[in-house]
């Protein structure tokens, strides 16, 4: 107490001590005086600190459990757990903070696999909880503190359950930040725990996968059917949604993203059919046939990657399109849409659902409505294959950089380069780098610097190429090469690895290709670049050596496209080197799987003695 | 003092205070006093606290530089960082720590991109390192102790900078472990730092990709040849690693792995010149063509994908395979092998170095030698594209936990399963499980669960399992519905997800082909699963429902291997979803890149008033 003391003096915060047994708990006299001397004291600003008065309270006796006895009103007192359980309880506390050295509690016992930390807590959550041996510590273990928190939780106390040697954890609690977990049976929480949503993802996609190509095609079909004849319905709620984003001052071009028109819709129903007639040959195609001995074939097929967790923002139309690529492609998914489009989003996954009820595979998508379920979701590699954020650079970023084990299909950056060479065409060159600029500057295969042979500088052309984008409206910046040449130069660039995505760009003088080479390689972002030459041979020297996703000759980079390449639907462009490059189409939602029939083959009949022989002929796939 | 004082005689530790003015060091008397009473205090084990003596000493000079002046002896004395390091370099003391509150040095703001911890920082790296502003905390900042620390460093004296409030941070650096900066000149820390490594593989592995396939088949050609011509020189360097590890009482089975021999060598000259004549179609090959439109055609091809990182266990052979195969596809390669082969391996790496010092490339290759190396790379997503793991499960599985952003190809666990329908052929069912189990037990895809259709619990055929298992000196156990089942049964199987990777396994029995579905999506790791039985129907079913790598209907599960499916070398089995799943041939070190040759195509050609037109005509590859 005189620790105690000392400590709390320092805040200038007055403590008192109280003691108590377990019977002053069930002698109604005891516990009214209990109630009121506590009332009393923190009415006057005095914190009292509370004690099991162990000179009068026998031990508790180890094996009684812990729990309401019949006919008893409260829990044994075993340990200051249970105690502040019953004091919660007693004065209706808004909040119990029980304080650990560990940080909070898990889903199973925090070394066995596929253990994770739990946030938050509800009752109904209390069966998928597997608690592991008491601590060392004894009866103020975990269990106990969980047991306690539990407890109070059933009588209306929430409970934060941390570690207290965390800085300024009870600040932290107070501030309503995430730390320790918390027990509460508040509705804030989804009532299905993230876990199981991705579960039943996992689920649903098995189901998906094993129906027919038609079944898939026809479930695409019947959700384009319902965008049409339930138009109205999903206008409104997008109505609501505009409402409350223009009452915040939302700008413009985000509100036009934001809005549904029945001819947006009518549109996205046409994009869906297309979607769902060429699904056939995605899920089960044969990739590779090989006869490895005689009666032993081995064919490689398609197969859906498994689930998807998909991030998109303010348009809500990219709901109805992810979700028939991943009914066509047998995939699970999971969606998280913008908090803006939050009514029209739930509005159209109820169509998701109708949709999917008729092949019976409600559970294959769902929509993850807050920002906590996606930090849960982005940790659990068992459950999620593959995450595709839809959005700006920096939602890609973040995504990227929460994900530590999930793959993530996507680029942070698109610093894309126009190289204009000493043989090129300079009509051409003006027309490219005016499309690959100007077209749509905010768009990831934009140009963002200009590349000029140092040949040409002793000609019009750099003073057209500035002409030109002037009269576009483009803002130039300088490399420091360019910059040092001319004796009034554009204001030097902060750095010559920036993706403006507006109209305003940099241009840098080369020696030539290699040069050029390694300025992309330098700061490029390895999404397209571009050379425009008439020297073929330099032009196939480029596309051989620049190391980007897309390299293109004499045709501007805003072909990087799944649609301008045919691809059709476009799942994202991505920037990582395995798995899918460049514009992604629904082939990057698919993998394979081995299949393999033999006889009764065995291994060990390929030895000497085995009698087998390997054959290893490359079949026909059709 | 007081409370310096205080703190030390909890420990029984005796203090003295000392005081200092920046004079005392540059009076010979004074200096000489002052080492000598630090000398005698240290001897009398009295822990001197020295402070500058502010009550006589002028306030440094804020714009003062720090680091020695012509003619001075010291660096100015600003703070107590500068102090500490005069002091430390007077006393020549082994080791100076500063603390801070932060955890130590990165080499660039921390703030910024690509920033890294620095665990070790040597003074040629004072080049690439690049400092923020000085912290808020004014001389005290980090800048400060930065110089202070290096001032010491070329005096002779290693630092650590580490956070003070770490955990027991001085017995944590005493004990030799990881935290904070060490600052050392030590010829322990590799005379090339890990990232630049990593950046010339970047490098070399360009370099590699622009040859022609000739080129590369030819290189490993030599490599070849190299390993028979200067054998000598290998099996000396071999024979040096098989005495250390005899003498150290390595077991015999890893002896046997660890040890090279003029065959083995014969035999891997011979694989690697396989793997360069069937180099030759791998880098380039084009997967798609595609007459977007008039005059503007795109290709899909095949590159290298760019830096792996293989870490390998004990086999040296592991050395030059995997160099082949990356020399061949056109990657730059960090290789890491086993400590137990460490004199093998740098003699087989000179050997790559010289093949590649023919092609001019000799950086696209290096040996990694420290496991905080490895650590460093694991973070460095910027540098390597994939990681390969080739070793134990707890290899594979460390690697996964540590690599955050780097995809890794691999698998942690093969829990195979063999399920044996009603309508199986018994015979073959038993060759099959004899084969699944016994042909090389310690392999992934080795059958750890054997799954039995209930109604053959009425026929001999679990009694001729059991006894054909015995035979063969596998130990049973069993689920816990056949536990049930027995009167006398084997001890339950403590996990039904258990990779036992011995003569040793698990029975259950099933209820029909969901029922063994089920069982091998919960329990199994999506290795390889078998079906045996004579119903094709239900053959099919299972191999399009079960969710794994590889699905066999009657063939052992010991097929899984890219040798036998046909693939060439093999560079892993992966378990993953994305990229390449099951046995990975060459094939999985390859992706692709998106060609794009037109005239002067701009997008905006193709809106309604540009006049051109979409073909998207899918074009034969040949």
């Amino acid at each position: 107490m005189s620790l105690y003391d000392a400590m709390f003096s320092q805040y200038g915060v007055k403590i008192a001590q109280v003691l108590v047994t377990k019977a002053d708990f069930y002698n109604e006299e005891t516990r009214r005086n209990l109630i009121s001397t506590l009332s009393e004291l923190i009415s006057l600003n005095i914190v009292p600190i509370i004690n099991t008065n162990d000179a009068v309270s026998p031990p508790p006796q180890v094996d009684e459990p812990i729990g309401a006895k019949p006919g008893k009103r409260g829990i044994s007192l075993k340990d200051n757990d249970s105690l502040a359980a019953m004091l919660a309880a007693e004065v209706q506390s808004d909040l119990l903070i029980l304080m650990s050295d560990v940080d909070g509690i898990y889903n199973k016992p925090p070394w066995e696999p596929g253990a994770r930390f739990l946030h938050t807590f509800s009752s109904e959550q209390r069966q998928t909880i597997e608690f592991g041996q008491k601590s060392k510590v004894g009866t103020g273990g975990m269990d106990s503190k969980v047991n306690s928190a539990i407890w109070a939780l059933d009588r209306g106390v929430s409970v934060v359950i941390c570690n207290g040697m965390a800085k300024e954890a009870i600040k932290t609690i107070l501030s309503g930040r995430k730390i320790g977990t918390f027990f509460t049976d508040s509705a804030v929480v989804g009532a299905v725990p993230t876990e199981i949503i991705a579960e039943n993802a996992r689920i649903g996609g098995r189901l998906l996968q094993t129906l027919t190509p038609d079944q898939r095609a026809l479930c695409v079909h019947t959700l384009a059917d319902l965008l049409v004849s339930k138009q109205s319905q999903i206008l409104d709620a997008n109505q609501k949604d505009l409402q409350e984003a223009s009452s915040s001052g939302v700008a413009k071009p985000l509100l036009s993203r934001l809005s549904l028109t029945p001819s947006k819709l009518k549109n996205l129903a046409h994009g869906l059919k297309q979607i769902a007639d060429s699904s056939h040959k995605n899920v089960g195609r044969v990739l590779r046939r090989t006869r490895l001995a005689e009666g032993l074939e081995l064919k490689q097929i398609t197969v859906p990657i498994g689930v998807l967790l998909v991030i998109f923002e303010s348009r809500p139309d990219s709901l109805p399109q992810v979700a028939a690529l991943a009914i066509a492609s047998g995939n699970g998914l999971l969606l998280k849409g913008g908090k803006e489009a939050a009514h029209s989003n739930r509005a159209l996954m109820e169509l998701v659902k109708e949709s999917l009820a008729t092949i019976g595979a409600t559970d294959a998508i769902s929509l993850i409505s807050t920002r906590e379920e996606i930090a849960d979701l982005l940790t659990m590699e068992q459950h999620i294959d593959l995450i595709i954020p839809r959005g700006s650079s920096d939602l890609v970023r973040s995504i990227q950089q929460q994900s530590q084990h999930i793959p993530v299909l996507g680029h942070a950056e698109g610093i894309c380069h126009v190289f204009v060479d000493k043989d090129a065409d300079l009509k051409k060159a003006l027309k490219i780098i005016r499309d690959a600029k100007c077209d749509y500057p905010a768009a990831c295969n934009a140009m963002e610097t200009l590349l000029i042979h140092e040949d040409l500088m002793n000609t019009n052309f750099f003073m057209d190429v500035c002409d030109m984008l002037k009269k576009e409206g483009v803002k130039i910046n300088s490399g420091p090469i360019l910059n040092q040449m001319l004796t009034f130069a554009p204001r030097v660039a902060k750095s010559l690895k920036h993706e403006y995505g507006s109209l305003e760009c940099c241009i840098e003088v080369v020696k030539g290709i290699d040069e050029a080479i390694d300025h992309i390689h330098n700061y490029g972002s390895g999404h397209t670049d571009v050379i425009v030459t008439e020297n073929n041979n330099r032009a196939e020297d480029f596309q051989k050596k620049v190391d980007s996703a897309c390299v293109f000759h004499n045709a501007s980079s805003r072909f990087a496209d799944g649609f301008r390449f045919g691809l059709g639907a476009e799942v994202g462009i991505s920037t990582a080197r395995i798995h899918a490059r460049g514009p992604v189409g629904v082939e990057g939602l698919l993998t394979t799987k081995w299949v393999l029939d033999g006889v009764d083959h065995a291994a060990a009949d390929f030895s000497e003695e085995g009698g087998r022989q390997w054959i290893h002929e490359s079949l026909p796939v059709n």
